[in-house]
């Protein structure tokens, strides 16, 4: 299965992955679903919001137990981030099969739609769409680097964009979802287990912070006559480094747009994404604040104009306990004790748990990497990711 | 004449223009530079590194007074850097036969090819290879952002690239070369004067810093694990400022690229080029010197590599004496005492003056501001500008 999955859509230059929504290796990715699901004979559909789902059993008795995770990528993303859980999702099933066992509530292995936002800068575009998380209006609205559009890009890929919207009645036929994930951190591997269970997401949001000076000859502009915005913007990104050492935090400007970005030009523009983690909201809402301040004064000490807008907040996510603790008596049973464990980041999982009952499963990482050609999971842990993802369906579907 | 000039290459969305060295904005500027040349009864030339010369008389006479400038811009570049100097080689001699004169040393208007570099990376490849200072296997490595190479880029626009290097005997017809360019700094402004002559260009040059840190999930990776190089790239923009003041210099940093550029991804190569000049090169090597420092100092303590590039340096120019000193004697018959000062600015007249006696006329610059859509000269100092350069030109080509 890894192996016709390897190679769609990865950069011969970085052999990172660059799977984003509504592309040629996004269709690619979602060729590889429908074979997969069709070889299983379960049954493929597209919901109106481009999330793909195989069923096996019917998708409308209800009390279903749905589990996957997504395809797409970061920029030279890792090849385990999304995969792992759509792969081990499958190989869950093989094994269920191998077992022998029989099933007494429908089951669904789900690829969500770009989920990583790589291409139009909103995280989940596909759950939150389904969940009502995220407007039709608002999806309208967003735009690639290009200047294309959602709707547009949709209708490039052959879907129709004009059914996008909120989807409870496919959401109503789910019991339980279990998202499978490669871990993105290092918790698993100081611990020293394979496999963990999710306790909670820290909030996090995204925010866009525009510097406007004033373009101008670097060469021949004396530094008292510049508004140059690339320095309050370095300030800004040392601020967001210190902020969230003293909370306990992350926060992180990873992208950067600048104009016009010639040698000896002065910026007229320089524009940088903050991404903030925390492990709750009132520590998040402190650190973003004094980043905030840091950016404002020193915009207004070099004349530069600042904007400051937030592109997505995901509040924190504290997954359905009863589930939860199902899962963790389950896996007691089959492996021993498993850790519970927060995380920084997003998943479709966090975006679903406000309208069905959501866990998820981590496998071990051993070096934390992620979003990342070097992102990594030991086949040995795959596998022990697959035989608890085997185990949890079977005692939610099964018995 | 500005009226045919002023569409080519301009971008609606900003109003800047893009009229970059061998691309189709370059081909229409130079179809428009035969075209007013042919307009005048001039003999159109392009020489074997793609610098256009339109010829008043014999060109192997010797002798020949030359002046122009460029066509092309930086990225969102003015309407004036550089085509002012050409469109008022025009006018100048428009006003010249309008006089009535008669030449006694043949005269050419030349319009550089690639002058600020804006594609490759190098400022001045037209006259830089003209004069041997720009070898033709170095020219042969220079790529743009796309990975096309210079003799790709040549060849597709229809000129052989086999042709590039040095040519001595082209340059040994030019008797003097006086070129004309708006000032790109404000100190005609300061002194109320509509016209200057140069004294010198100040040393400068492009230093390309690489930083290498490791790429990562933005959400999850605790900041002790962290190798990011945003972070030492904001300490040495910060250090450029502050060693640039106290050296009374300038030191920018203007254009970035990073990788990937997601906004959940803590970037794995931040590169930033650094554009510096100060009066001298003692200084110059002072303020590059404390920038590396600073670069080195928090690169290692981010756990971050650090590659730093020269990608070209100018040193000093100071222009030959006698003919400067012919500039103030002619300006100072017919237009009272013209200043004489110094640049930051890089421009051709300073590659040519390696070879040939070389002089440079400055257009007032209301604000100073250049290498921006903002870039201004008023109408009656642009006039004042072809007036005195038709004064040297006659002083120089017709007693």
């Amino acid at each position: 299965m890894w192996r016709s999955l390897r190679p769609l859509g990865r950069s011969d230059a970085t052999g990172g992955y660059r799977r984003y929504a509504w592309t040629a290796a996004d269709a690619d990715c979602r060729l590889w679903f429908r074979m997969q699901a069709e070889a299983r004979r379960l049954d493929v559909e597209t919901d109106r919001n481009g999330n793909q789902w195989a069923w096996l059993g019917d998708p409308t008795a209800g009390d279903a137990v749905v589990t996957g995770s997504h395809l797409d990528s970061v920029p030279d993303g890792g090849a385990f981030d999304g995969p792992l859980g759509v792969v081990s999702a499958f190989a869950a099933l093989d094994e269920l099969r191998a077992r022998g066992v029989s099933f007494r509530r429908p089951l669904a292995i789900v690829n969500f739609g770009d989920e990583e936002g790589a291409r139009f800068g909103l995280a989940c575009v596909g759950s939150r769409l389904a969940a009502g998380q995220l407007t039709r209006e608002k999806a309208f609205e967003l735009r690639d680097a290009d200047g294309v559009s959602l709707p547009r890009a949709m209708e490039a890929a052959g879907y129709d964009p004009e059914a996008i919207g909120p989807d409870p009645e496919r959401l109503a036929r789910i019991g339980a979802f279990v998202e499978l994930h490669v871990e993105q951190g290092r918790a698993l591997d100081l611990s020293g287990d394979p496999v963990g269970i999710a306790s909670a997401i820290w909030p996090h949001g995204r925010w866009r912070y525009d510097f406007r000076g004033e373009a101008n000859h670097a060469g021949t502009t004396r530094i008292a006559d510049r508004r140059d915005p690339m320095l309050p913007y370095a300030e800004t990104v040392l601020a967001a480094r210190r902020e969230a050492e003293l909370a306990g935090a992350v926060a992180t400007f990873g992208k950067i747009a600048v104009e016009p970005n010639g040698v000896n030009a002065i910026p007229s523009l320089v524009r940088g994404w903050l991404d903030a983690r925390a492990a709750d909201e009132a520590t998040l809402d402190e650190v973003i604040g004094g980043i905030q301040n840091a950016a404002r004064e020193h915009a207004a000490r070099h004349g530069v104009e600042l904007g400051v807008t937030r592109e997505s907040f995901t509040p924190v996510v504290d997954f359905e306990h009863a589930l939860r603790d199902e899962l963790a008596r389950i896996l007691g049973e089959s492996a021993g004790k498993v850790p519970v464990l927060g995380t920084g980041a997003g998943h479709d999982a966090g975006i679903l748990s406000a309208s069905v009952p959501t866990a998820m499963l981590f496998v071990r990482n051993p070096t934390g990497v992620s979003h990342s050609p070097a992102e990594f999971a030991a086949e040995d842990d795959c596998l022990a990711g697959v035989r608890a993802l085997a185990d949890v369906l079977e005692g939610l579907a099964c018995h």
